[in-house]
């Protein structure tokens, strides 16, 4: 395919089913840090997906860099940072007029979702968007059962400020989420699931 | 009162008001740099406020940055990292279930807003955030006349996609949008302008 050239965006897709691509790369059980990241760029397509076609605006929050050095003898290039904690969530954005606010996170166990997972500042800003009558909820994947549920905030943050277990059990999964449709495109089809959940 | 040791979030404001303070600053004619950290600051402020109080819960979006290296000898260093450009506006949240989107910008004329203030992916984002039924707004300052101007993205939008112009002149101002009032704390209280401009 590389030597026609193509113009913009008439490329036609690889032969191989995307969703077939996903599913060996999954059985090849790959690093938790790149699980991670796979789940991270198949949902920014999924946000490509709804914003190209006019579905939904969502956006993941760039990572808080503090800057101390720049160098720019040639352009702009910084020589000294550091990571921040972020005080909020990784994606936030606008559907019907609603503000709505997630974070995703990918799980390696078959039996519970660690609440460890989760910074204090998140609940923190979680609470406080859903004071204000926003929308929030997690988008948990479930690494060995290739499974992905979105799940209310306020039940997360209920869980989390009873602090009677140190994790949530997965069989609560389905009695409190959704399990969120896998498709070739959008990858992780959430926003239906948005309207069940919240707008009904 | 630095010999002092005040338990946190205890120790009381400066004596001198911090509405004066800014004032003399604005008379300096401090540096265009500055003046717009400046307003970003007191912006950041204004946010803070808001939050503390739960009337509102806006946030900055941090600059994305592109990590190339990073030193993890000592903790997590990077140290090569690119500035990549903003395809959103500076600051987003929830106000009243309603989805917020605003960009904050600083300018040193006395007649126009030139319309080269603003990359056109803020624009195409804001027509996005509009479709969706969100609310948008560019906060305005203009620091020689030490004022600040609420201004509707749909006015913006319309100004700048009519290429009649290619600025906005400072007199239009009043006629579409609303001067911003300038108080202690919060210092730049916009958000029941977003009632008047929006939500009647």
């Amino acid at each position: 395919m590389s030597e026609i050239n193509y113009p913009a965006g008439t490329k036609p897709k690889a032969v191989l089913p995307r969703k077939t691509a996903t599913k060996k790369k999954r059985t090849l059980k790959i690093a938790a840090g790149n699980r991670g990241m796979d789940f991270e760029a198949e949902l920014n397509d999924t946000n490509a997906y709804y914003k190209e076609k006019g579905l939904a605006v969502f956006n993941k929050r760039p990572t808080p860099i503090n800057i101390v050095k720049v160098d720019y003898t040639r352009g702009a290039k910084i020589t000294e940072a550091y990571f921040e904690t972020q005080s909020t969530t990784d994606y936030n954005g606008v559907y019907k007029g609603y503000y709505i606010d997630f974070e995703a996170k990918s799980i390696h166990g078959k039996t519970s979702f660690p609440l460890s997972n989760i910074p204090k500042q998140q609940i923190e800003h979680l609470k406080a968007v859903l004071a204000q009558g926003g929308i929030g909820f997690f988008l948990i994947d479930i690494v060995p059962l290739e499974k992905v549920y979105i799940l209310p905030a306020s039940y997360i943050i209920d869980f989390y400020e009873k602090r009677e277990r140190a994790s949530i059990p997965l069989t609560e999964f389905p009695l409190h989420g959704k399990e969120v449709p896998q498709k070739y495109r959008p990858r992780y089809d959430f926003l239906p699931l948005i309207d069940e959940l919240f707008l009904k």
